[in-house]
């Protein structure tokens, strides 16, 4: 790997996130170093050329291009921002053109961030399901648990929160999470609450190995933690799962992007947007 | 409108979330509709074959080119695809190549998902980060609050949660958020523990209409969501955030995304990246 690194800047009118998590994963093809400089909400032309500026100033001092990419819908501040002296991957232009063509539409130039846009029916379910999730985390509320889109069961610890969260926050999906303890396995039963809610259930399950490793760095040393207590409680919640026929997967190897994304799948069909 | 809907793949060979996103913000350019069809971990020669077919089959039974946005690393696959009767969008191939050519660097064309590959410290931090927000959400918490990057504080109902959960899930940045409640405003001082910690601190505020109508979802009725009140508790935190120069802004027309690339601005300079 080369010491220096090459700047990338993020130009966006909004947050530039969309373009930041992109650029991550091309840039990740490259065996060399890179140093991000967001530069968000350039959405007037005193931006733009404020932007232009800096990205100059850092082609000048370090004697390279710097790599920009851009999601800018006003066509005057892209092509401003085109005109840099940096290597330019302008996200948002290169697919509306030949879209244009595709549709034989016109793109409207309007700000696009409509999956971030607060007076849209989508962003408000986003926010709606976060409070929702919160509410019923860790079986915490059995109150309007009818509403819930899906509900997540597993041991402590299988990842089921950080995946409702994110399944909020992300498709403004309402899940709320239903933790199995010891008690159920001494009963041999599902929690008496979702017994009328198996169509949404969910499982989530994790090697005991790992579970023991996440289990010890919250409670060291604990029978909660030990490796034969997890082995115990994964192998009676599983057996639970697949006696109800409830569908599960293990969370061991997968992000939390991943397991929502397969819950998803299973769950929900695609819908028209907008 | 048309009424007959474009049909729309996301086509990826990890969660494919990325170019779901950026899709929407492109095609809201569009005034028309489109259905969409998601077809993540596309990770096979066989997957790729079937998901070719689905397209394929697609594109016959309603007679014009389906658009498909992908983002697949692998050349092999993606060629099966990009052959299909469809519009193809190549998000990761139309970029990487020119970036070789100013980069002087072949692309590995390993699986690029790292923001999401729960090997890599970032992963680490994003999950322990969410952890973190949950454990100090609401003032629940004085415990390793010196650990926090980010302390939001405001009055209830003003968008600390939902921010500290992005901020944590998109960044892996580590923030609390602590309530302004009546209490303080008669005492006339922020809460105590906070003392410590103003170089951390950043406040949300909200116009007390908003605020009220929020409030009155939760509590309808109540003397905690009469606009009287509201406006007496903004007034009380805003004017004790500038005693003590608190920087702040007003969350009533922003979405999470904004507040938290905002506040990161703000806090946070750009790091290097791996």
């Amino acid at each position: 790997m080369s010491n220096k690194p090459r700047t990338v800047f993020i130009v966006s009118d909004g947050t530039g996130i969309t373009a930041e998590t992109f650029s991550h994963s091309i840039l990740a093809q490259f065996e060399t170093n890179f140093k991000q400089i967001r530069l968000p909400f350039v959405n007037t032309i005193d931006k733009a050329h404020q932007a232009l500026s800096e990205i100059n100033q850092n082609a000048t001092k370090f004697g390279e291009k710097p790599i920009v990419f851009t999601t800018l819908v006003n066509p005057e501040i892209n092509e401003l921002i085109n005109s840099s002296q940096a290597m330019v991957l302008d996200m948002f232009h290169t697919f509306v053109a030949p879209l244009e063509i595709e549709l034989q539409l016109k793109s409207t130039h309007a700000m696009g961030r409509f999956h971030q846009n607060i007076e849209t029916e989508s962003y408000k379910n986003r926010i709606e399901a976060i409070n929702f999730s919160l509410a019923h985390d860790d079986g915490q509320s059995h109150k309007n648990l009818e509403e819930a889109d899906v509900i997540l069961v597993g041991v402590s610890r299988s990842g089921k929160t950080p995946t409702c969260l994110y399944l909020a926050m992300q498709y403004g999906i309402k899940s709320a999470n239903y933790p199995l303890i010891p008690d159920d396995f001494e009963r041999g039963e599902l929690p008496s609450e979702l017994h009328k809610y198996f169509p949404k259930l969910f499982g989530l399950t994790i090697e005991a190995q790992r579970l023991s490793q996440i289990r010890n760095e919250r409670r060291p040393g604990s029978k909660y933690a030990a490796l034969e207590n997890c082995r115990y409680e994964i192998n009676e919640a599983q057996a639970m799962m697949d006696r109800h026929s409830i569908p599960w997967l293990s969370s061991t190897h997968k992000s939390i992007e991943e397991i929502a994304t397969t819950i998803l799948q299973i769950i929900k069909s695609d819908k028209s947007i907008y």
